[in-house]
């Protein structure tokens, strides 16, 4: 069970068939699979040893698959950086898990001199570029055509895949260690919701470090299908691919499907072509299927809650349940039942399950869990209980199994299909002179789903505008966590066990709404 | 990865439905659970330990679905029997790996004392009936209501999970050992095919030992739906309980599918609500398909070739190339192209892969592969080399990646130095007028090495000679693969899977000598 079978299967089967699509550039089977064994030689000639773990730094391409079949086939482990990070945090990711090898695209070379200096195991940088590679760099293109085809080193089943960094509430990103099993069996368990899918034209529009996207990649590549790349999520892009190359499947989060579906520019193109949604990281509106039928009327959508740990998928809310008699049952405001690949429990502080109907916390067991967190024994042990990923997530289970999610970690906020914990953005508010105490919570938009916002108690004598906390975070934490909203107020609600209690703060915001968060 | 997985999921998630039916027995996944863990209990009485061997010998019943559940909750092996097996083969498959505790239907009874005598392993024998259990037997069901549920003793992933005999060329039976994590896989795989199976009603009529009924309801427990079991195919039995449960999936052998198509009773029956038909175990003939979608309008096709030891499916023809202009294409003939969990290669006597659309032995790789021969690790060896299972089927692949199987490597006829493929020479035969049944094997020959021999089934009324043959043969094939030889039978010895058994026709012909086989 190892991630290049598909890859040996697809060169052998359809050499010919298209593999990826990046612009004008096209790679059948045969070329790509040329490519991944040639990068594969590149990174060993690199010092890449089994194991090791290889970063990659980039918008969305075709070289972004390539990097994924290239660091297995050559025996390593791949570390997608999250790209909406601060330089800081990128650094800590690489540093944290001893990434000597990094693949950098044109858009992140100004802050290569930054993570070189506050990543210093950095060792070889290659490239990716149709440009000029500046001096000191390794540029792919001349790497993949010089380089000799590596001899593959298999590695499967429990060995180490990928460390996947997600956001951790201690303000510092935890390194989840997901082996091949892991992915192998999520790429399986989405094809077995959506059926054959070896005639799918797939579009990456969401960022390939996601770790759903890369679900749907692998379940791409395990059927043997078509990636299509664009850089970056833009409503006229994304209309304009999905007509030129007739895209047939794509995985979105909710704020970049409304966004399609509102943009203008979306009328001028047709989507008839896509038959298969996946979308993740949150619920969606009502409202947006509604709008999005009439605009992909051979569309199934199919949401999936899960999260990185997971591989990621937990649950699924099959196609039905969006549209016609299924949509009136009302599970569409669920996360969907348990995946075939996954057993889930909702339990007690203790560890007991709790009945149907009851919230607390969200447990999920399955060949999908990972492996644990990256030198994180003690947060590994807290996480995982005799197989049981205890998710952090609070929800309940009703009487058909369907897994609604009361709270999403309670304080979490989830901003344009983006995670933010709140702990790191109260980090940062926290070391600003003026501020004494703080909360960082969600509220509703309408356009972004939940914005950040701050609860601040400043400091006597002294105050703060909205203004100078955005410009003091900007140096510390990426843009999308920044707090949009601001009150100033003479005390926090303190709970007996001396924590904040963020329900009462929110109570105003989010007074006769469902906060539902997916 | 652990089988167990779906019952714990089916069991929260949906209680009340139906899991298993039997007659007019009807049992939801709550009572099916509770009977599983009972069972275990009763194992665990037993003597059964994490890692041992219950043996069943019966026909279908719901108490086989519990059967292979209740052994794996108490951490046990299961060791299906081959019901179509003289009493002194089945004694030695359960001699070989050492079966203890034994399940045994009304129908085995008789042969009980001859295994008692001929496997002196066996120590509990639990007698699966409605009606009274003789002296010196347990009873399933007093079992079932006297133990007290079973903790589950969880086995996965590398762990086995069951050993299934399979004739050898030797004459010996061969226990192929699968763990969890092929059945596994091989569970996601046909979801993979066929999309969401949770809703499907499924029907057991091929004979339950059978690899692919146990892949078919593996993939059935995976997916929460319902088993719906008969005693043994029958065509009036099994259209009529289609009718009366709406079966929506089954699988069956090409004879079965023949067998139901062309039999009388068949059209007073509505079999509509089939809609998924997976057949294995040979090709079908076109004529079979095209008299079996009027009988089932709403039925997809879906082709499996395999065997035991890759748990057991290597390649799926998928069902748009069963109609239509799919169907135009001549894919029909073939065994489809590599499934998800497969990589498939076709190799030379040296194991170096052979251009496309050259004959040579067909191997496999994936994480459905067995992890050996139970106790036979010379032929383990010569079976498996670098996770490569070797078939033993001759074959080609096709510039698209279908693979055509050519014959059974034994079944080949080696003459003058030339292959023939018995496959060949048998659909030349099969167009001459006279032949309604045909088999052709090799015969030893002093001076060609073998020889092609024929064995004829005519129609009632007709018959042919061997000029006669050759004459028709001559027209359709190469001299070297015409028939030299010729017998006509009253009929040919068919496996309990509907293949004929070529062993028992050769065996008159090879006795006292050695027949080299690839």
């Amino acid at each position: 069970m190892f991630m290049t079978q598909s890859l040996h299967r697809a060169v052998r089967v359809h050499p010919r068939k298209i593999a990826t699509i990046c612009g004008d550039r096209r790679h059948d089977y045969a070329t790509f699979h040329e490519r991944v064994v040639r990068l594969a030689g590149a990174l060993r000639a690199a010092g890449v040893k089994a194991g090791d773990r290889v970063g990659i730094l980039s918008l969305n391409s075709d070289r972004f698959v390539e990097f994924f079949f290239g660091t297995w086939w050559a025996g390593g482990v791949v570390n997608p950086c999250n790209i909406r990070w601060s330089a800081s945090e990128i650094a800590y990711s690489l540093s944290d898990c001893d990434t000597r090898v990094l693949l950098i695209d044109d858009q992140f070379l100004p802050i290569l001199p930054q993570l070189r200096a506050q990543a210093p195991c950095l060792g070889t940088v290659i490239h990716c570029s149709d440009g000029p590679t500046p001096d000191g760099l390794s540029s792919y293109e001349s790497l993949i055509a010089s380089s000799e085809p590596a001899e593959e080193i298999v590695r499967g089943g429990e060995d180490l895949a990928g460390v996947f960094y997600t956001g951790g509430t201690t303000g510092f990103p935890k390194g989840v260690m997901l082996p091949h099993r892991a992915l192998y069996v999520n790429a399986l368990a989405l094809q077995a919701a959506y059926g054959d899918m070896s005639g799918m034209i797939g579009l990456h529009a969401a960022p390939m470090f996601y770790l759903a996207d890369h679900d749907f990649l692998n379940t791409l590549a395990l059927a043997g299908a078509t990636h299509v790349t664009v850089p970056m999520f833009q409503p006229k892009a994304v209309a304009a691919i999905i007509e030129k190359e007739r895209v047939t499947g794509a995985l979105l989060v909710p704020t970049m499907l409304q966004m399609l579906v509102d943009a203008p520019t979306t009328r001028e193109h047709d989507l008839s072509s896509i038959t298969f949604l996946f979308y993740g990281g949150s619920p969606i509106a009502e409202a947006v299927i509604d709008r999005a039928l009439p605009v992909m009327p051979n569309v199934r959508l199919l949401q999936a809650y899960g999260m990185t740990e997971l591989g990621p998928v937990a649950t699924i809310l099959k196609p039905e349940y969006h549209t016609g008699p299924g949509r009136a049952l009302g599970k569409i405001r669920s996360g969907g039942q348990p995946c075939v690949i996954c057993d889930v429990r909702i339990v007690d502080e203790h560890g007991r399950e709790v009945p149907r109907g009851t919230v607390g916390e969200i447990a999920v067991r399955g060949p999908g869990v990972m492996l644990g967190y990256w030198n994180k024994p003690e947060e590994t042990a807290k996480a995982l209980k005799e197989g049981w990923m205890h998710t952090g997530d609070a929800g309940y289970m009703d009487e058909d199994g369907f897994i609604f999610i009361a709270d999403r970690l309670k304080d979490m906020i989830v901003t344009g299909g983006e995670n933010v914990y709140s702990g790191e953005v109260e980090n940062a508010l926290a070391r600003h002179p003026c501020v004494l105490q703080c909360a960082v919570i969600a509220i509703p938009d309408e356009r972004w789903g939940e914005l950040v916002h701050a609860s601040i108690v400043c400091r006597p004598g002294t105050s703060v505008t909205l203004e100078e906390v955005q410009v003091h975070c900007k140096a510390l934490i990426a843009n999308y966590k920044i707090p949009r909203s601001l009150e100033l107020l003479d005390s926090l609600p303190i709970s007996a066990t001396g924590k904040v209690m963020k329900n009462k703060l929110r109570e105003r915001f989010w007074s006769g709404r469902d906060r539902r968060v997916g």
